[in-house]
């Protein structure tokens, strides 16, 4: 009984379930893929592919980007430079718990700067692996899928990545895609790979469970 | 090819593996279940009780509590009343991230305010719980596991709930568990039963998907 002298075991149930665990029960381990890149390079669409291939082979997988998080955990944030700081500071965070919860988290935001990028691999080094979505910026421009480009030409949007303001391009990313010459499905089988080699059961993950 | 005209098909990827698919995956629904109560009150102890029980049936469940939360997503913020408004606030954003990704996340957090409680619930009411983990005062000074209530008293710790700031007591909770007066055991088993009836495999949740 809780409310007198507790006895000695009453907070031995105090930890939670392991990594290992979570590996043993899901046959994979958890891990954040940080997509970084233009827009329009084909982050989202790579992204919701990904994370749909990777369901049917039975992971856990999960996609964090600007549709569930601009509009809830972080609709508090504007575009200043000190808001997109925080933003993507807590996009790393809230990714680091879904692969501690034995996820795949893949990040589909530009986060264009380097400092940002680390600033998220330090959380959880051994499963944090930055995939740079790698398309030049004509062939970005020219796709424009949301006409952003367009209006950053004309001024109507300011900071805008590529344009008006800088993408530093990764350095030592993990994998690079090079989605301005190859198909979506030669990118997606690609990054089914990289999952199983890094995160999955026989991947080397093992090691750090 | 992405990088020449695109084919119709090309953005066709680009939907989220759905609830309903993650359903038929794990074999539950995903839910927050909101722990509310007294520092004391045994929260953390039920919660993470909770996700080993519920891990060893098979359940994807994770614990947000202060230990995973405060040092990370929520480390830039103190106790002020925006900051302790801001901290519930963005738990529950993340809590209905993992509902949607097909957790039962269970957070273990005093929450002492109705009006916080109801933004939790008010992101995805179909899949929130509040779970009210009711022992009184006097119970929870006696446990007083961490020596708070003593610093109160002294008035080392300035708003410390029940003693110098209030605790609103749920009004409509979806579930009250009395900890005051049953062994953990017992409140284990409740919680399992209303997970399994909420948002297990024949639950009413198979409405929602």
């Amino acid at each position: 009984m809780m409310d007198k002298d507790p006895p000695a075991g009453l907070f031995r149930v105090e930890h939670r379930v392991t990594p290992a665990d979570r590996r043993a029960m899901n046959g994979h381990g958890g891990g954040v893929l940080w997509l970084t890149g233009l827009s329009g390079s084909g982050k989202t669409t790579l992204a919701l592919a990904l994370e749909q291939h990777l369901s049917l082979k039975g992971y856990q997988a999960y996609v964090l980007d600007g549709d569930n998080i601009r509009g809830g955990l972080n609709s508090d944030l504007g575009f200043s430079p000190q808001d997109r700081d925080e933003n993507i500071r807590r996009i790393g965070e809230v990714s680091a718990l879904f692969a501690e919860a034995g996820f795949i988290a893949i990040t589909a935001f530009i986060s264009p700067y380097a400092k940002d990028r680390r600033r998220a691999r330090a959380i959880d080094p051994a499963r944090f692996r930055e995939v740079h979505v790698n398309a030049d910026l004509e062939t970005c421009e020219r796709r424009d899928p949301k006409g952003l480009y367009r209006k950053a030409r004309q001024g109507r949007i300011t900071d805008f990545t590529g344009i008006s303001a800088p993408y530093e391009i990764p350095e030592n990313p993990d994998l690079v895609i090079h989605t301005g010459n190859e198909s979506v499905a030669n990118s997606v089988s690609t990054l089914l790979g990289f999952v199983e080699t890094e995160f999955g059961a026989a991947g080397s993950m093992d090691r750090v469970a």
